[in-house]
């Protein structure tokens, strides 16, 4: 994986915090380095996986993960700086395994001067998406920068969970189908949309939500048979599958005509000249299945509100490892790994 | 404790952010209202301690803590945001009774053309204090924002441990001896020193550290004998007996000349007009004992090179319940509990 990423510049650029190739190099070269270097059980930082796993014991993981949210604006069609902060962080935690949350952390860093109605709404909408969850903040940190020194807003959250499997990243195989379980790149083209402006016709609206309950099924109906999951967040579907490819070491088929897709996304993809494969999902998982539980996880997903648009999208092979091929109808093509999401502070 | 507090305006002062008073109206009136009312099993955000601690089965616990860094400067004497990252989580997952972290998160947030060389020393920084704490970084998040959009740098972290014991900030009871493991003030003092560009004679360094070795010999000293601790962070000594003794329903005798200080401490906080108690600690905790355990304590604490300083400063009782008596040598009087720290962004 270190061999296709560029040496590190002197400044730091937008791109390395776009999920991307890019923010993978400066991860790589910079923070993971030394860590990765120390003694350590379970799956630690050099995973890259979308939280750590630790055996504590008895056969059970403590999964936890963390994601800072600087999502700009705050408000926007869908949803709020305080829905995708909670929903973020229970989702990492399902991809893991860990779909019943023991808690959420909240750091909240605030602008001196911000509205205390806004950050009421915000707190409401933490709560709302907490009580969706079927989880709870347990603690947290507060600290107020001056005036210009931050913009609005900040949350951290980082959750906890327990799992008796660590579902991972990187565990496709050959023949294994892979499934994404509703429409892709509402959440990245509705928050563009809102920045620009942009008057759409249809509804257009972010799909921010916590799947933990959605997962839960999945892991129900399919088991063991499921072999890898990831959230195609910042980056998209593109990033997402480009990564478990290349950690899995299997190429992805991807059939373009099975991706979920609104019209509404559609459009604004088009006016925007952005690809949805490449911008961010936060109420989507990615997963990897064996061929013969694929139908089965299907209509399991399907079953359940969050899942009824879930398709097939690709099938696992053992050509071009590490790359996504896109099968448009007409012809195939390699589909490239983004350098990162088309625009900043999308989550 | 909601009685003192004072209703919330319209707009976020940087006081709200300085760990005293302000702030906990700010935590109580808006944070915890919903989130307390949720099922929860475990100390959780109503506790308002230095962390989160969840029953995991088999009298084991979880500990959950996190902070925001927003420090300025960046790097400052005997210290670095790096440093107060990791000591800072450490230090509030060891006053919970967890003295061995499990892991530390690590979600960075960078302004667009932050010097890579600053950020590779940072690293280097969070690397060397989790060598020294014996704990380790398990996984991260990277966010840029665009330029004028934030201070150069923020970073979150968030430690997990276990322990068999929680060990919480309000069960001091009449009687029992306060302990502090050192000198008081150095961190705040030291930062407000080179934001004025003070040239002071002496070493005025920030105490920052690691202190779970520490406070794990402090355990083993004295065990159960220990009924309360709580690192005096922002707001100082001042703010975090005040939070003790409301906490556990005492109040609390200070004897100011036991209070040790460094000359070079003392000097700046002459000159700044600031009272050391009232200013951040980074490396020290405040620990409830058993008079009858002071003793033992004491010299456990001492025969660490963390703790060489560590003194008796106080005893609880059942006068002035929820409030500090300063015995002065020349009379007493009540410290009043500190707005918050003296200046925004301390650590």
């Amino acid at each position: 994986m270190t061999s296709s990423v560029a040496p590190l510049s002197g400044r730091v650029t937008l791109k390395q915090g776009g999920g991307g190739r890019a923010m993978r190099n400066l991860i790589e070269k910079l923070f993971i380095r030394d860590f990765a270097a120390m003694p350590f059980e379970g799956v630690g930082l050099a995973a890259m996986d979308d939280g750590a796993a630790i055996p504590i014991g008895d056969g059970r993981y403590l999964v936890v993960t963390t994601d800072s949210h600087v999502i700009h604006p705050i408000f926007f069609p869908g949803g709020d700086i305080g829905r995708i902060s909670i929903s973020g962080t229970v989702n990492d935690l399902a991809m893991m395994g860990a779909t019943r949350p023991l808690g959420i952390t909240c750091g909240v860093i605030l602008e001196e001067g911000f509205d205390i109605e806004k950050l009421e709404a915000i707190q409401r909408s933490l709560v709302a998406t907490c009580l969706e969850a079927g989880t709870v903040v347990i603690t947290g940190d507060t600290k107020v920068m001056g005036r210009g020194e931050i913009d609005g807003i900040v949350i951290n959250t980082t959750g906890v969970g327990i799992t008796r499997r660590v579902v991972r990243d990187n565990g496709l195989r050959a023949g294994d189908r892979i499934i994404v379980t509703g429409t892709i790149g509402d959440h990245g083209l509705a928050v563009m949309s809102a920045r620009h402006d942009l008057a759409l016709e249809g509804d257009l609206v972010s799909d921010v939500a916590p799947i933990n309950e959605l997962i839960e099924a999945a892991l129900e109906a399919a088991g063991d048979a499921i072999t890898a999951m990831k959230d195609p967040t910042r980056g998209g579907v593109a990033s997402a599958l480009h990564e478990m490819a290349s950690k899995s070491d299997v190429g992805i088929l991807l059939s373009e005509h099975s991706i979920p897709l609104t019209d509404a996304a559609r459009a604004a993809g088009e006016i925007l000249g952005i690809d949805p494969l490449h911008v961010a999902n936060e109420g989507k998982a990615l997963i990897g299945v064996r061929a013969d539980a694929a139908d089965k996880l299907l209509a399991a997903l399907r079953a359940h509100p969050r899942g009824r648009d879930a398709a097939i999208i690709g099938t696992c092979t053992t050509e071009r490892l590490g790359s996504i091929i896109l099968d448009t109808g007409f012809g195939r093509r390699l589909l490239a790994e983004p350098e990162g999401e088309p625009l900043p502070r999308i989550c």
